[in-house]
C-alpha cells in the first residue's frame, strides 16, 4: 500500500507512516528477495540502502524532523550511523560533527570525512565518547542525533519492516540484529501496529548478550565492558531506554537469540559465497540464527533484515579462510 | 511478455524463445537492478543464477534438447560450465563426466564432484583436454556438451538478454564479457531479432584480446597460449566457430573493448565494496568497461550482464588489497 493509501490499522498519522513519507526520495526502497537456502526465507537487502546500511532511514528521519532546521548536528559513531548522519546532513545542507574514539578503524573514519562531516577524535575513548559529544553539542549549539535512543531514529528504522510487510504480507516472523535496539524496536512498533500475531526476533552476538538477558530477566542489563565481537555494529553496552521500553517493557520482542563468533563468521561466508551478497558481519546475524535452527519454532515465512554491507575487508578475509 | 504471448518479431518458434520455455522452472529469472553508480546503468544479476552463473541456462537448454535423453554427457571445464552441466545432469538424472586439467583449482573440482559429476583429471593438460573429452565421449557413448561452440548452449545463454529486454525495453546497449563467445553471441541473436538498433558490446581481458582482434581484422584470431588473467572464465584461446560466425561474420558485435588486469581488479573491488555484490572477476568486466568510459559513446541505458559469482577468495582478497 502506498503512503497515500494508508491501511486502517497503521494510519496515515502513525509516526512510522510519517517517517516513510518524510524519507521517501532520500532512501532506497530495497528489494525483498527469496533465495534457494530455504523457500520460506525472505531477505531484505538493506546492504543496498544509501550509505550502505539501514541507518540512513533513521538519520534522514531525525534530521528531517528537526524544526526549525538546526545549525548543525553531532553524533557518536565510528560506523554505519556516523556515515548515515554524514550523508543525511550533506544532503540537507546541515553541518555534521561525528565523535569517534581514537584508534577506530581508519577506513570508516575516512568514509565519514569523505561525506563531508567533521570528525572529533582527540582525547576521545570508548568510555567518554558520549560525554565528549554532549560537550561538543553544548559548546557549538549542535543538535545531538543519538544512534538508537531517539524516537525519530527508531521510527525511521521502522520503515524497513513497513516495506517488508507491503512486499510480502504473508511474512509471519521478522528477524533483525540487535545492538542498541533501534532497528528491532522500530521493527516491532511497525509489526505490532499492523498485525500483533507477527513474531519479532532479535539476534545478538553471544559475547554481547545484554538484550537477551534483559528480555529474560525483565531488567535493563548492561555489559561492563566493550564486547569482543566481529559484529562491530552490535557492540553497544545495552539497549537504549526507548528500546528497552518497547522490546521488554511493552513486550515488543518475542525472542532474542544469540549466536557465537563461529556462527557469525560462517553466516557471513555463506552470504558471500552462496548468496553472492557482500554483507558485513553484523548483517549476517539473522542468517546465522536461521542456520543454527533458531527460527525453526517460529512461524514462516521468515523475513530477515540483512542490515548493511559496510564490511572491513580484513575481517571478512578471515571468515573466508584467507588469513 | 510471457512465453504464451510472443511478440511478432521474436516469435514463439524462435530457438531462443524455445530455450526460454524449455529451461523455465530450472533456472532463476534474475533481477535487473538500477544502482547509484550511474542512473543509466542496468545490472543483470546472473551471479544469482542457479549454479552461480549464467552457464546454467545453456547447460539446461543443451541437456533438455537432447532427444532421446542421453545415457550420459561429457564436457570440458574446470569452472562455471562444469558446475552448470553437473547441476543440470543431476537435476535431469543424466550421468555427467567433466574433464579437467591436472592442477586445476581444487575448490572448483570439489564443487563439481559435490554436484555428483565424475571428474577425469589423470593425464589431462590444458592442451589435450578436448581430445581427452572426445575420447571419453567415444569410449563411453556420451554426448559432448561444448562450453560455448554449440547452438543449444548459445540459445540458452540468449535468454539472459531476452529477460533483460522484457525487464527494461528501454535498454539501448547490451554489454557482456567475452571468452569463447557463447554469452555474447546469444545476447546478440536475441537483440538483433528484437531490435537491430540495440548495440552489442563485448568486454575482454587485454591479455586475451583474440575476439577484439578478430572483430577488427575479420579473421578468426587465436591466442597461442593460455592467457594470464584473473578473469578465469575468459581464458579460452579463441571464439568458437559459431560465436565467430555470429559476432564477426554476421556483424553481431558492434564493439569488443578490452580492459587490463588493474581495471578488472578495481571493478571487482567496486562491486564488492560499493554494490555489495560478490562477483567473480570475469563478471566484473562490463563494470570495468563502464568505469573506463568505454561505454560513453554507446546509447543509454546500458544493460550490463554481471555473469557470475563463483569467485576464488584468494584472488578477490588480492583485489581488495589484503594480500
Amino acid at each position: 500500500m502506498s503512503p497515500t493509501d494508508p491501511d486502517p490499522v497503521l494510519g496515515a498519522q502513525h509516526p512510522i507512516r510519517l517517517a516513510a513519507r518524510r524519507i521517501n526520495g532520500h532512501v532506497n526502497h530495497t528489494p525483498l528477495l527469496e533465495c534457494d537456502l530455504h523457500r520460506e526465507l525472505r531477505l531484505k537487502l538493506e546492504c543496498w540502502q544509501v550509505s550502505g546500511s539501514f541507518k540512513a532511514r533513521g538519520a534522514f528521519n531525525a534530521l528531517l524532523s528537526l524544526d526549525p532546521p538546526p545549525h548543525g548536528v553531532v553524533t557518536v559513531s565510528s560506523g554505519n550511523h556516523g556515515q548515515a548522519v554524514a550523508l543525511a546532513a550533506r544532503t540537507l545542507s546541515v553541518a555534521a560533527t561525528v565523535v569517534i574514539p581514537e584508534g577506530a578503524n581508519p577506513y570508516k573514519v575516512e568514509s565519514i570525512r569523505g561525506l563531508g562531516a567533521e570528525v572529533v577524535q582527540s582525547g576521545v575513548t570508548f568510555d567518554n565518547r558520549m560525554q565528549v559529544a554532549q560537550r561538543v553539542a553544548h559548546d557549538r549549539n549542535l543538535v545531538m542525533v543519538h544512534p538508537y535512543d531517539d524516537w525519530d531514529v527508531i521510527h525511521g528504522q521502522g520503515t524497513v519492516a513497513l516495506e517488508m510487510l507491503e512486499q510480502d504480507p504473508r511474512i509471519r516472523t521478522l528477524v533483525a540484529p540487535v545492538g542498541g535496539g533501534g532497528l528491532l524496536s522500530g521493527t516491532s512498533l511497525t509489526a505490532r501496529a499492523l498485525d500483533p500475531e507477527i513474531k519479532i526476533v532479535g539476534v545478538e552476538p553471544a559475547g554481547a548478550d545484554d538484550a537477551a538477558r534483559s528480555l529474560a530477566s525483565g531488567r535493563h542489563c548492561r555489559l561492563t565492558s566493550a564486547p569482543a565481537t566481529s559484529a562491530d555494529g552490535l557492540r553497544s553496552l545495552s539497549l537504549g531506554d526507548r528500546g528497552f521500553a518497547v522490546l521488554v517493557g511493552a513486550g515488543g520482542a518475542d525472542a532474542i537469540v544469540t549466536v557465537d563468533e563461529e556462527q557469525i563468521g560462517a553466516a557471513t561466508a555463506l552470504a558471500w559465497t552462496r548468496l553472492k551478497l557482500a554483507l558485513e558481519p553484523s548483517a549476517a546475524l539473522p542468517l546465522a540464527a536461521f542456520s543454527a535452527g533458531l527460527l525453526d519454532r517460529m512461524p514462516a515465512p521468515w523475513g530477515l533484515i540483512l542490515s548493511g554491507g559496510n564490511f572491513d575487508p580484513a575481517v571478512v578475509a578471515g571468515m573466508l579462510g584467507l588469513t
